[in-house]
């Protein structure tokens, strides 16, 4: 029976980390504590996002002297600017991410190296979009799907198809707001466009933009990833793994994989499984390979293969100092430059493999979908082969991990109600019994933790905080990407963490057979969130924006998270922040993400740094919603 | 015959300006010299490039103290990541500008407010994309090349189209160095990525992305801009015109059209020629309605109908300053959000026409394709009633403006060669004539001057300088944008300008019977002179970068000149530029930009900030492609 004294606890972590710490400190390497000393203060104008460097007349600041740039920008417009084309540039990349798994679909035939896994997800989805599934060969299919798929990024008219599976309510809400999400690049590129020197002043005007390019995230990047993904490498089902540095093995040859798409992790993790090459590291003297995770790559492996997950965002460094990595392979999206730098003073071979992400100092193997399996034995080869190099003096991994039960898409969610709902009465299939739950106040509400760390607040603190002050007031927890790594962490997504629960959630997660908090994926599957909330409300007959349910980042950091905040807000959804937005030196700013949206979505920003008082608001935000709906 | 006591001076544009400043502290309002006075010095980190703001663990400065930013990311990354973000962003301006002008030829017809007036110009392009001309209805086609033309932002496969046109060592040179450019908006989006928390950190790449996202922007958006622009506008021919802040007229309605999307200005230069429109203005007291340009809009309608021009970039405020303004309208880009406190100062109403450029303070008209010639009626109409609330006490028109001969597409200067062409011997309809001027040495080379103004410089003064030097040493000078209107304001647009020329140039001028300055457009118009640099390359039988021709941005100022900056490298031909890129804070960015660059494309970029020395090099630069080519 678990307790709270079975978590690991982030005192507990921090440990760990000082004693990695110490390794770093003999190795003479800096890491992220170093750097983010150096930097600290920050300069107070890009914070407040009343720095504009979009002409080269600048840089312009506003001052109480200079209340205006050069051309006569004043801070609403610039912090307005700066914002847009932060959501534009997270969309851009959780997009284009999506755009590259289209191209691996395009690309998946019976011979090679990428396959059609979820033949089911992928009917479904033909059907959807209007692609002949009737008789035909299932790469044919695959085939006609990727390129609708890859429409969406650049057909000259039309909305984004998946916005259809939003509430009839919601996607009424974007009509009138004119807000409907075309293609998803064109709305990066309007988003660019307004922010040019000479455009859009008005920070209405670029909140409003702000929401429709996120929507075209959410709704179709994002979105798209997530189906693609699952119809690739399958749709994740439960599975239970372990979590944090002691997933290392110090008699293994260890890999870790990091970064966000699959496509490379999962013949990485594949050709680790290959019987010659298993023999080969026990002929180097390894007991076998092991293939560990990080960041957004370790969910996306760990639904899927079970593959042991070594940590979130600002644990990459710690997976290096332990010494026993033999390789480290990387795809795109929050992979530390310092990664390579750091990598030189252990053996660890530092592998890139996109062109997105090149970063010097890196041994870069340019990834092919055609060869890819080859490619991906390669490297596990050129891994073994230097696991003799490893380093004892340098050799440390903290024993520390933690029991995980990780897979609950949505079709995971549904399953496990199916199994409380009596078919003799009900419909198979549905939310009903969650919203029964919530109706009854078994359960509070939801949450949807999401989000990265921050050096800006203690790491994991917030999540942990939030998490466990939630759990005790009987709110069901989703979790996403280093969100959900934390909870992985701390122990939290154990069965037994329902004894850290209210009793009414602690029921419920004894029903349904469910830990407190439900892995839901990568920081691209929050777009399984999004369906989530519909799903509900659908089977509720409300719109999103009525549910107690919210979504809470407490700990962002990157540009992708200010577009998934975009994406939940126009979907309806309180956004509860942990870190500003750094939009402070405009008033009409603040404004506008944090009241103005409420007038075009019904949600918006609720921002407190200190996770005590934001896990008081977002149930203060709640009980709100429920008398609302006077439950 | 002129001589350079005709040309109007800078010394006498900076009086005329001094004046309107006076009525400026009169009334009470900033201009941008107050503004630019406020925000000097700029932050160091900005102009040095080593500022990233990228994700919220920032913004992180490169110091001496501080090496890497928080995630590792060192001074190169940084800049070269700011650096390609500016060139995403310029690309996504100019290439919008051209989908917005797809989306009017889409909406032709024979009814509406748009028509096809460049019939030939149509076909050819229809016939270059592969749509059936034969028999059809124009408009048929029109909407057929539309679609086309839309297609090349977004498809999800190939490269642009345009590409083809290159010389085909050219071409070469793209495929080798895999920078064929993709779907405009990928490229972008691409960049966005490129560029997000964690991604890519080696400067090289980021500059080789650079590279290839300007060439979708110069081969692609800006391109399919100024085709369609001409077949929608007609295609300009050359006309006499005059410019500066004497072509307002104290007597009349004066209307100005500011921005660079022609669709707008077209539609009010036509309403203001309708009878009754001109019958109301007298009997308000006017005697007549006096549209007038200003910045790359003043370009287009120059061009296309000799409407004058107000002048450029640092002027806009100015033309407002003179309190005869009844209206200003604009369109997107370049559009100081100071013009509307400063409109308040004055009777003049200040309208803002696009979604993309929303601006407060000002009356906003959405302009639609199916309404525009009734809006810009109704608009017109407004400006009429609105003369009478004139403030005589406020009112100051500057005497200065000079004659111009503008209208100097690839068309127009070709069809001049044919005239100087032995129709007996030579083929017709070649650039020959000027492969032969320059083969003698009687022309030495020709130089594209182009962009903008910057406060970082004395306005105009660059250009005005490095212009009458080229002259001197018998270089034609091919001119658009805000370059194009220093030139205009300065005199010599004129054809008697030709005396300020050497020997060589003036008997080209003389022969050819042109001015020394070809005005070639809009900035979006550069695509231009790619065309005539790649048509003179072919009609030679050499590569672009063997031609003594160089492309110079003395004063740029936008994102946009970095992204045109771009496409011109790429296309094979040396960027002098008097402003620097901010970079500076990165020696690997400095040393890839001005030479890193030439391995890749076989030209960089010259910076110096002095006009004299650039303009030494410039004549050193074309002395020594002479030499290499042997002549």
């Amino acid at each position: 029976m678990k307790t709270l004294d079975d978590i690991t606890t982030i005192e507990q972590m921090e440990a760990d980390t000082a004693k990695l710490k110490q390794i770093a400190c003999d190795v003479c390497a800096e890491t992220w504590e170093d750097r983010n000393k150096n930097q600290t203060p920050h300069c107070k104008f890009g914070e407040d996002g009343i720095c504009c460097k979009n002409c080269s007349m600048g840089p312009c600041r506003i001052t109480a002297k200079a209340s205006r740039g050069i051309c006569g920008a004043d801070a609403h417009a610039i912090a307005g600017r700066n914002y847009l084309r932060t959501i534009a540039a997270g969309t851009s990349s959780h997009s284009d991410h999506a755009r590259e798994i289209l191209h691996v679909l395009r690309n998946t035939s019976a011979e090679g190296s990428y396959h059609v896994r979820d033949e089911q997800k992928l009917i479904n989805l033909a059907q959807e979009w209007g692609v002949a599934t009737e008789g035909r060969d299932i790469y044919d299919i695959a085939h006609d799907v990727a390129d609708v798929g890859l429409m969406e990024f650049g057909k000259p008219e039309g909305f984004q198809r998946f916005i259809k599976r939003a509430p009839p309510e919601r996607q009424k809400v974007w009509h009138e707001q004119d807000i409907e999400p075309r293609a998803i690049d064109r709305e990066v590129v309007t988003s660019l466009h307004m922010t040019h020197m000479g455009n859009t002043a008005d920070p209405e005007a670029l909140v409003r933009q702000g929401l429709r390019t996120g929507l075209s995230n959410g709704w179709g990047g994002s979105m798209i990833g997530t189906e693609i993904t699952d119809i690739l490498f399958g749709t994740p089902t439960v599975r239970t793994t372990e979590g944090n540095l002691g997933v290392l093995e110090k008699e293994m040859v260890n890999i870790v994989v990091h970064g966000h798409d699959p496509a490379f992790s999962e013949m990485v993790v594949t050709a680790a499984e290959v019987k010659e090459l298993v023999d080969y590291a026990k002929t180097k003297g390894a007991k076998g390979i092991n293939i560990v995770g990080l960041c957004c790559t370790a969910n996306e492996v760990a639904m899927r293969h079970g593959v042991r997950m070594a940590g979130n965002f600002l644990q990459q460094e710690n997976v290096l100092l332990t010494g026993a990595v033999e390789m480290m392979c990387v795809d795109v999206q929050c992979i530390f430059p310092a990664l390579a730098p750091l990598s030189e003073c252990f053996h660890t071979k530092f592998v890139t493999s996109s062109p997105i992400a090149r970063i010097p100092g890196s041994i870069y193997v340019e990834f092919k979908t055609d060869t890819a399996f080859e490619q991906a034995k390669g490297l596990i080869k050129l891994a073994i082969d230097n696991y003799q190099n490893r380093d004892a003096q340098k050799l440390f991994i903290p024993a520390t991990k933690q029991n995980a039960i990780v897979g609950y898409p949505c079709e995971q969610i549904i399953k496990h109600l199916d199994g409380v709902t009596n078919s003799h009465v009900d419909e198979l299939g549905s939310y009903r019994p969650a919203v029964d739950a919530i109706k009854a106040g078994v359960l509070r509400g939801a949450v949807g933790i999401v989000g990265c760390n921050n050096p800006r607040v203690r790491p994991d603190y917030s999540h942990f905080e939030i998490m466990k002050e939630l759990l005790r007031n009987d709110v069901l927890i989703v979790a996403t990407g280093c969100a959900a790594q934390v909870a992985t962490k701390a122990g939290l997504l154990d069965k037994e963490a329902k004894y850290l629960c209210g009793a009414g959630l602690r029921r419920v997660c004894e029903l349904v057979n469910i830990p407190p908090i439900l892995h839901m994926g990568a920081c691209i599957d929050i777009s399984r969130i999004l369906l989530l909330v519909s799903g509900i409300a659908r089977d509720w007959g409300v719109d999103n924006t009525q549910l107690p349910i919210v979504g809470c980042a407490p700990e962002w950091m990157s540009e992708k998270a200010v577009s998934i905040a975009n994406y939940v807000v126009s979907s309806g959804i309180d956004v509860y922040l942990g870190i500003e937005p750094q939009v402070k030196g405009s008033s009409q700013m603040m404004e506008l993400i944090t009241e103005g949206t409420r007038k075009i979505t019904g949600a918006g920003y609720i921002i407190n740094k200190d996770p005590q008082d934001l896990v008081k608001s977002i149930l203060d935000g709640i009980e709100a919603k429920r008398a609302a709906l006077g439950i």
